[in-house]
């Protein structure tokens, strides 16, 4: 019998960012990210889901604890972003675009070094309520 | 490395609508449609999500800008079924049944035929918070 | 020890109607309801909060059992109006305009009769997630 | 054209249950379970999304129609599991460990024994808003 | 210039109950109570909503810091509440029916014993989504 | 026959900000603020609700347009704030510590001045799904 289930966490954090590419004219990162180019920051309450799939464990029923993945969400994820600028104060993201595509894939990427190989992830990450993302895709 | 992700758009419209096939009598129509074939209509907030599935452009960190996808659905979707009665104002479902999969796949098409071939669409479309589907499938 | 307690059950109904003063021209309501005037109807999932404000009974720790409180909603409200028109099937609402505020009234009065004068009463009526009401304010 | 969508259906249940695996000595369920091993049990507004996949039948519009749907589910699950101990009054739970991945296990073994070959099926099932399953993977 | 505000801090637990009066026999509890009696208890993810209202702290610019108040609820409700059985592991409600409406004004007296007198208080306890209290009314 | 109502409006928009009372220490503000006072700030996605209360106008059925609101809303609070920095970009706010309390009061004076003085007011704004504070009282 098939017991490969897949088991989501929720949390989130708030920070600041702007979307800015410094190897463009401040025109054109003004046409391309519009309000989201201003200079001051401007930010958002994210919410994060991180969805683990993999077998039952026949000794707890569960796929991974979702108390371990919440700690390990906080240890990886939140403590370097909530309440912090993603422009200036996350080093993974330095040089980068914080767009939720990028952030998303970032969260993925140290995420994915500390889960057992053999479960799967995936990133999905709200901005806002009306706009998000899924990685992979 | 991997850097396919899929951007979602949520949108939402109000519109009236009656289940009902011509084709059938009023007392078969009644039997499958049960509340949903009374005459005078009825309606609903329609909540739309279009997820769009593509590589990210280094140049922006997007996939698809969010502007550029919430214009696009407000021209060729939310003009047409906004504050309409989807059985008598919206040309492309004339003679269909308006259940939430026809409305569905109709949005499908006409989101598929704008959006470059090299991006995945995939359309779900809550007809009540506990009511809904994707599409496709 | 005060033990007067608010006691508060949602519902829901999903209803079509549109905008129109009779009594006004069509280019008067069009100026005043815009998309909310189109001719053939759109719709909403409403959502109802009724409130009840009472002593609690020592017997069965309620101020109101939220089953009969439900029971009462379906009666009066949800079986008049889920699935209906508001403008052509509702009588207590004809010659009336159905704006929010108005319907909110209306199903005051009818619950209002029917709830004991020792219980204070108050409707909460959501047209939208982002357009409600509140009666008596 | 492809007519194959997914249709969704949310319902909900109000359940008691604790983490306990019989087989290991309470130190080390406590340490496995933490909270959810607390001996006079605790419960969860559960929140159970079926996920229907198939053609749609070009006489109603429908792949199911979710009436029917729900009334499956009312009839398998809820009126099994609302309002219950899922520990001690759910017959095909006893002897496991009510995990939501174990439960939502069991919910679509439920529905998949009712519900036509040719239609696929998913189970997501939240215990809360932060903790939610999805079987099959 | 009025600087008074109500500040609100909302939490959530999840706990065991049923609702049952030792003083009447069990076919007027069930009669009373329905499925609510169900002798092994069922469950409820519980939302606590605590507003807080008071003139502004010039200095902060807070009525109350919402992360005392949140400390503050975790310490004196979800302490002693959050996973347990309400008949069962509350002294507070030792004897008491546990519906929503004396829950409210437990968790009310708790807080209020421990809240500075020259700030008002008020509960909003909701037991589902669709079922929910305000105390004091 | 009472025909006061209360109409409410919920809008929202994403800013930055951090909590910071230039009269005090580095040490002081670290102590009192926490998290809130990192020196890059942070940010959240504000849902704002303003709630108008008055007489139900017979030739709309109105107590107030909400397009009306909606608009008014989107010129005087969401033009200056949305995607800016609350402790750079809002002259209002400039030397003030930009607290949920501060801002929802500067909010009201802001509609405050713009709605015709038969109309009460409220304003509810929601730093974080879980934060949120109501002025007046």
């Amino acid at each position: 019998m098939n017991s490969t289930v897949t088991v989501c966490r929720k949390e989130h954090f708030n920070a600041a960012h702007r979307l800015h590419n410094p190897e463009l004219s401040a025109e054109e990162n003004q046409r391309l990210f519009g309000k989201c180019n201003y200079p001051n920051y401007h930010g958002h309450n994210y919410d994060l889901i991180v969805a683990v799939t993999g077998e039952i464990d026949p000794k707890t029923g569960f796929v991974i604890d979702t108390k371990y993945l919440a700690d390990l969400i906080k240890e990886l994820i939140l403590d370097q972003m909530d309440h912090r600028n993603l422009n200036l104060d996350v080093p993974g993201l330095s040089g980068k675009i914080p767009t939720t595509e990028i952030l998303a894939m970032h969260i993925y990427d140290l995420l994915r070094a500390a889960i057992n190989s053999n479960l799967d992830l995936k990133i999905t990450l709200y901005e806002t309520e009306r706009n998000f993302v899924v990685y992979p895709a």
